[in-house]
Formats: structure tokens, C-alpha cells, sequence
């Protein structure tokens, strides 16, 4: 078969997964797309935006029945390129930040196909504030740390410790499965009282919140059910959501029942 | 005059600049508001999507003739809300990174306004990406810590010194003023050759880079002519823009010169 003569991919990010948080630029690209790639994490809805003749693939890590690894997701992105021209890479929230984005852009490049970045809205930053927590508020902190739980060794990352030891607002993405080994991390930083979201499906109508403390939050996610994909704010901006002092009074209200 | 019967405020993030990366929610609002009240940094071309009625007030802290106190802001919202109906706080980047915007929200809640958030493409992370730089890369590094230089008491953040002591790359916004000062923390704690990009202008037509290290960025800067608004990132991600290493190259050939 002749390779296409204009092959080239367009990393676009989705946003946190509302499909309306998507930019304007995300969406021009989709509706210029030839082929897209999907991930789990990016609306499905969005797909609505493509041509007709647009082939859709669901290279989700996960939701799906197969499970591509990255090497087959980079080789896929190249051969849809060759084959159909324009290729879109929609991922979830933004495509820079732990996405492996950047591998994917550059395994292009390598290859001799040209690629473009649409940058997304993070949910890092967007899931806490549709909740009302904002990551910095002057007077409480002067900075926020973004971190992901888990690593390629399956081990706890370094910089949870040095960000539990700092007074920035922290958020921790993909971090659920770890919560318990993470709020050991502050505990042993003298940090037990200070209060804690997590957040799941952010955006969408399924969203889900657990608040309390760094002493309380396990339990609290077991009571509401809160289940991954889930984003872990720890700071006291935490404090600011509208429901927070309900709960810490409601926690004192148990406690005394106790 | 009577108040309006509906008023209701929507703070949204425009993004970085480029008009284009605004979220769809965050172009509807514009298009169904009365009144918009916008930031120097919020790129001007979104007012075009207003209906013919809107009334535009720019509000910028800089670049216009007036500056406005935050309290003479977090007035007009309200103000423009009871007499218009709904109001648009369209803010350059998220409207909840730095921005003030809770404080805005808290103010117009508390005299019986409807708020609501569309979060923004936020520059800290979206700048790097639109140069090539990504925030985190699998096998580099695990977290990134965004920072402001600049604290309403005028010092320098506390937070920079901890976040020089990390792995994390760091974004520091509004800190170009400030870069000598911030170099010579990273300086203290031995980071002399970890690279350093100053993007200017971020998403735009005029957009400018200085790449260096904590060493040369000072001097790179002064050499590009970098002016504000600016975003500093310090970590090895930076390496991975497609400039870097020929910079390294020309570094060592200028060295050589000498």
C-alpha cells in the first residue's frame, strides 16, 4: 500500500473528562482528524466531533477488554499516520503530564511524521477546583506540588516524602490503590490534622468526593465508596470546600458519641 | 434601578493566550453573557464571541491605564451581576493558579450571587508543553511543583528554597523579575548545570524561549531580550527541547573560544 503523503499526529488533551472542557483547538483538530486514538480517560463523546470517514481505536490501558502496551500503542499511532493522514492522540486531562505523551510525539518524529501538541485541562488542577478547592489561595500557600503514586517499579515515589514535607498543597494523581502507605508518609511528618479530598470522576455527572484529615481519610473513602480513577488533594486549602466544616463538625460529633 | 432578577457570575480560565485554547464551556459562557470582565492577560479575541449587547470592562491589573485594587474588582463583579445578569471573570490560564478568583467567588457567594467555575488551560504546564517541554517523563522524574515569585509582602517565595532541594521540575511563575535571586537558591543547593528554559509570551504569535542552565540562564535571558510575562521551569525535562542541545553545543564552543 502507498503511505499516505501527508502523514502527521496531533497530541490532543481532553481535558479532565466533561467533554465541553476540551479546548477549541482540541476539538478543530478531531473535526480534521483521519484517524483517532483514544485512552479511557478522554470522553467518549468527543468522538462526535470526527468526520465520518474518521477510523476510531480504543488504545485504553485499561476499561477495555485488551490491554495495549505503550510499544504497540507508539507502532499503532505510526501506522495510522502512514495509512490515513491525519492522526489524532486524544488523551485524557492534559497530554504532557504523566501521560507519556512526549514518547509517543517523539517515536513520531523519529519516524519522520510532523506532530503537534494541543495542550488539555489538567485535571491535577481542574478536578479540585470544580470542587471548590482551589491549589493556591494567598495568605494559606504559595505553591502546589503535582505527583503521581505509582511508578514503573510498582515502589512509592520519592517525592511524596519531600512533598509531605513541605506546605505546598499537594496533589496526587493515580495514587487510590496507595492511599493508606501515603498518609503514613505525612503522619510521620507531624501532618495527621491536616485535611485531605479525594476526588473521583471529576468533571462528570459520577463525580464522588471523601473529606477529612490525614488521620481520617482512609476510612472516609471506604464509607463513600470512592473508587479509582481518583485524585488526592492534601493542604489546607482543602478546608475551603463548602461541605468541610460540616464534616469536621460531624467528626466531632462522633467523636463525642464514642 | 431595580436589581436583576438573575444574577449569577462564571469565573473562566481563557488559558494561556492562544484564543483557540479556551474550553468549549469556557466559549459558551462568553457567548451568553452580559457582562464580561477580563484580565491583561486573557487574550482579547475571546471577546468576540460575546453577543452584541455584552458590556466589556477590562480590568487588568497592568498594561492599561488604570490599575484596579482587588476590592474595586471583587465590586464590579457584583455590581455588574445585579444590574447585567450574568457575568463573565474571564482570567488568563486557570482562574483558580494564582489568580485570585476564589477570593472573587467568596465575595459575590456571600452577597447571594450564583457562581460558577470553568477551569482553564493552566500556563504552568501548557507553555512547556507548546515548547516541547514536558512537565514530567517516565524515568526522569515523578512530580513537578508550581510556584509564584512574588508574595503580597514582596519577599521571595519560602517555597522555592524547599522546592530547590527536590526532583521535582519546578514552574515558577511571575518570577522573572526575581530569576537572579531564584538562580542563586538553586545555586546554594549545588543545581549549577541543571537546565533552565524562560518562555515569554506563551501560546502566542511572539512567543520567545532563553534556554541555559542555572548558571547561564541570567545571562541567556538578558541576550534574548526576555521580557514579562514569563514562566521559569528548572529541571533535566528541559533538556528534551529540541533547541537544548545544540545550546549545550554552542556553550561549549563559546567556552572553548574563550
Amino acid at each position: 500500500m502507498k503511505p499516505h503523503h501527508n502523514p502527521r499526529v496531533t497530541l490532543v488533551g481532553a481535558g479532565p473528562g466533561d467533554p465541553e472542557l476540551i479546548s477549541i483547538k482540541g476539538m478543530k483538530a478531531i473535526q480534521s482528524a483521519d484517524a483517532i486514538l483514544y485512552d479511557a480517560l478522554a470522553g467518549k463523546e468527543l468522538l462526535d466531533f470526527a468526520p465520518a470517514h474518521c477510523t476510531k481505536l480504543n488504545v485504553g490501558k485499561r476499561g477495555g477488554c485488551i490491554s495495549h502496551q505503550q510499544s504497540t500503542i507508539n507502532g499503532l499511532i505510526v501506522h495510522c499516520a502512514n495509512k490515513y493522514g491525519h492522526v489524532v492522540r486524544l488523551k485524557g486531562g492534559d497530554p504532557f503530564v504523566f501521560g507519556r505523551g512526549y514518547e509517543e510525539i517523539v517515536y513520531a518524529e523519529e519516524r519522520g511524521i510532523k506532530t503537534t501538541v494541543v495542550p488539555g485541562i489538567s485535571s491535577s488542577i481542574s478536578v479540585p477546583a470544580l470542587e471548590g478547592i482551589p491549589l493556591t489561595v494567598r495568605g494559606i500557600n504559595e505553591s502546589f506540588w503535582v505527583t503521581t503514586a505509582t511508578l514503573s517499579s510498582g515502589e512509592l515515589s520519592n517525592d511524596i516524602k519531600l512533598a509531605a514535607s513541605s506546605s505546598a498543597t499537594i496533589v496526587i494523581l493515580m495514587g487510590l490503590q496507595k492511599i493508606k502507605e501515603i498518609m503514613e508518609i505525612f503522619k510521620s511528618n507531624d501532618k495527621h490534622h491536616v485535611p485531605v479530598a479525594v476526588i473521583q470522576n471529576g468533571s462528570l455527572s459520577t463525580q464522588k468526593i471523601a473529606l477529612g484529615h490525614v488521620d481520617t481519610i482512609v476510612q472516609e473513602v471506604q464509607q463513600q465508596q470512592i473508587a479509582s480513577p481518583a485524585i488526592i488533594v492534601v493542604g489546607e486549602v482543602v478546608k475551603l470546600h463548602k461541605d468541610f466544616e460540616r464534616e469536621a463538625f460531624m467528626q466531632m460529633v462522633l467523636q463525642a458519641a464514642q
